[in-house]
């Protein structure tokens, strides 16, 4: 089976929203054996969306559209659904209950005409119930083809996705099992890696495709496949894995479907292990901790971190000696040291990871060029640090220092 | 002027990654008058390439494509668009030798075979010179519209339409003047501001668009018009501004556009007094000073901050009495201000925001319900909290926390 994705919202178009919402139902229906086959974002604008839906019937055969639902005179997806399916909009009494339970839940005021029209839906749709907010999804069938909407808050999307979309649609199709694994590699660049492992490459099978993707230091490698016969795919592509492995056996840091990302890796084993992590940022400015944080379970193994931005902090906080930085500067392998090893000891880590450097445009509390950055690891036999550079674009300094620190530290933990 | 963006990879089709670069494009774009009426993703595909060029042709003057242009075999976007133009690719010697110049300074090793060919483009394309990758930029021109295809590593696009496609564009188009102005507006929901304003929004006049943008506890009020008069569209919009200004003026934060964000608002306006800033977070987790330390300059006002997870490193670094934890529990009013307060004292700055709380899913350190968060605020001369509870949807309580944060503080600093 194969979908489209239609995101409906000036927002998206002037650039002002990013469209976060189609790379989670693109996730979810892929685990179910949807493909995506296209993603169109249009403006809230009568005729384009009923070209888009139009154009997408003839593509696909599931369609899901999101955003437009709102109670707000800007929001029109609904009325335009309805007129695409030439239906007029009628009161569905389960959705006004849940906007009722919901406003006396939430909001507690008195509630208002748009909030009631919310529950106005096409007759020909079905309500797919929103629990979190007032707008309903709605599901409709015409001939073999399926159109979903849904609201364009992302909490409400998600939640709509995952207990009301997948299931409906797993009654409904027999699908194909669609099968990713994705190796993620470090210290390798694109073409490098590609040299590398061009002869297992090239004699990849016809049905497994291969991808690159390169994200600041970080390469990932993504095997891709589907069909009916999920242990053989599995089977296969396993094989595939096993043989390209000993191409890149210092440079694999895990798989990204199972583990998520590389901090989840280093999550998973200190948690394993019984070990924790405690972090000193200085360029990195909380980036690194929160890295460790959106995920749940963090309080298992990260004690905490310390964000000593201004030089003064450096040393009223993490007791670095003023004197090391007159010495070295802020920005120096000694400081970096210094603030991993205070940092280890003020929360009582195991491990803790420090940065330190001057992410620009102009230079900060030191002579060191800007993209400069110190990253420090320390344990409770030794501290060490390595130098960098990372160019002259800010946030491109900041998320190579984050994905750098984590290499560090992913390497220093499993080096027994 | 209107455009259509096209994104290719497999990446964006199958969720791994999300599309952040159509929303640079449209905002840039934007700048100079070029509107964009659709955006669209698809795969790495020939045939799916081609016809979403063609598709796009149709529908609009500027086609603008990225992706797809790496060195490694499952790039295939130029050898498609030339395919698109019946073309031929040409080696390009200023291209090959900006290629040679980055291989020389970044990487060092010998220059790969699969490099080099980054060098050929179709030959009715005009290179846009990459500085900072060694994949180009292409522009083609067929009758009168424009085809320009750019690499998807972000922030070489991003140079490259700064630096290459803005000035070209403007050179060759006379564009009407886009404007949009954000209102950000702080605690009324959706449907409550609409009631709130509606006399104001019905007499807005027919060329004023209108939008609400909800945002876990801010909203966005944005309105648009475009014309070639831009002192007039500027005068109009701001006579509308000043007509409901009024009717929010305890709920407006500032203008996203010239702002940027809330936390901008913040920045500025402690730059301006002089003022500083230290950050204690709990469940948010790094999150507040990561939405400072993004933004260039925050050293000017940004004392630091610390993250303590763990219960213990209250104790340790933020020297919160282990009696008050114990009498109060870690998520609780007392333990939050006085989280805060010794923020303030530790970074010696003036001002000082805490958050304690419990994210989930599963409980912490306490028995609070999942969801509940407590923020303080610390000044030189007083310390208050209130408390919040902002659902079980960890990555929603987070961010609800951090934008109750900030419009906390931001109340506090716009005081007096």
């Amino acid at each position: 089976m194969i979908a489209e994705i239609i995101t409906i919202g000036d927002e998206l178009l002037i650039g002002q929203v990013i469209d976060t919402n189609s790379s989670f139902i693109a996730k979810q229906l892929n685990k179910i054996g949807v493909s995506i086959y296209q993603i169109t974002s249009v403006q809230d604008e009568k005729s384009h969306i009923l070209q888009a839906l139009s154009d997408a019937e003839h593509r696909v055969d599931i369609v899901i559209i999101t955003g437009g639902l709102g109670p707000t005179k800007d929001d029109i997806t609904k009325k335009t659904i309805a007129e695409y399916f030439n239906d007029s909009l009628v009161r569905d009494d389960s959705v006004l209950q849940n906007i009722e339970t919901i406003w006396k839940q939430h909001v507690r005021t008195t509630l208002l005409q748009v909030n009631k029209d919310q529950a106005l839906i096409p007759s020909k749709s079905k309500p797919l119930m929103n629990r979190l907010g007032t707008a309903p999804g709605m599901w409709i069938e015409k001939a073999e083809k399926v159109f979903i909407s849904l609201p364009g808050v992302p909490y409400e999307m998600k939640a709509l996705i995952d207990y009301e979309v997948i299931p409906k649609l797993t009654d409904k199709y027999h699908c194909p099992f669609i099968l990713h694994r994705t190796l993620m590699v470090y210290g390798l660049g694109e073409s490098a890696l590609a040299e590398r492992i061009e002869a297992w490459e090239d004699a990849l099978p016809e049905h497994i495709k291969l991808a690159y993707l390169p994200n600041l230091g970080q390469m990932r490698l993504r095997l891709s496949t589907k069909g009916f016969d999920e242990q053989k795919l599995k089977r296969e592509v396993q094989e595939q894995i096993d043989k390209v492995l000993p191409y890149i056996k210092d440079e694999f840091a895990g798989f990204e479907d199972e583990e998520g990302s590389v901090e989840m890796v280093i999550a998973k084993q200190l948690t394993k292990i019984g070990k924790t992590l405690a972090i000193a940022e200085s360029c990195t400015g909380g980036a690194v901790a929160e890295r460790f944080t959106v995920h749940s379970g963090a309080s298992a193994y990260f004690k905490g971190g310390v964000v000593t931005y201004s030089t003064q902090s450096k040393i009223n906080v993490l007791q670095v000696p003023k004197s090391l930085i007159d010495q070295y500067s802020v920005v120096s392998a000694q400081v970096a040291e210094a603030m991993a090893k205070n940092a280890l000891d003020l929360f009582q880590s195991d491990y803790a990871i420090a940065t330190t450097g001057n992410a620009g445009p102009t230079k900060g509390d030191s002579d060191a060029d800007v993209g400069t950055v110190f990253i420090a690891i320390a344990t409770k036999t030794q501290v060490y640090s390595q130098e960098f550079n990372f160019g002259n674009l800010r946030l491109k300094v900041i998320n190579k220092a984050v994905n750098k620190a984590l290499e560090m530290l992913l390497k220093e933990i499993f080096k027994n």
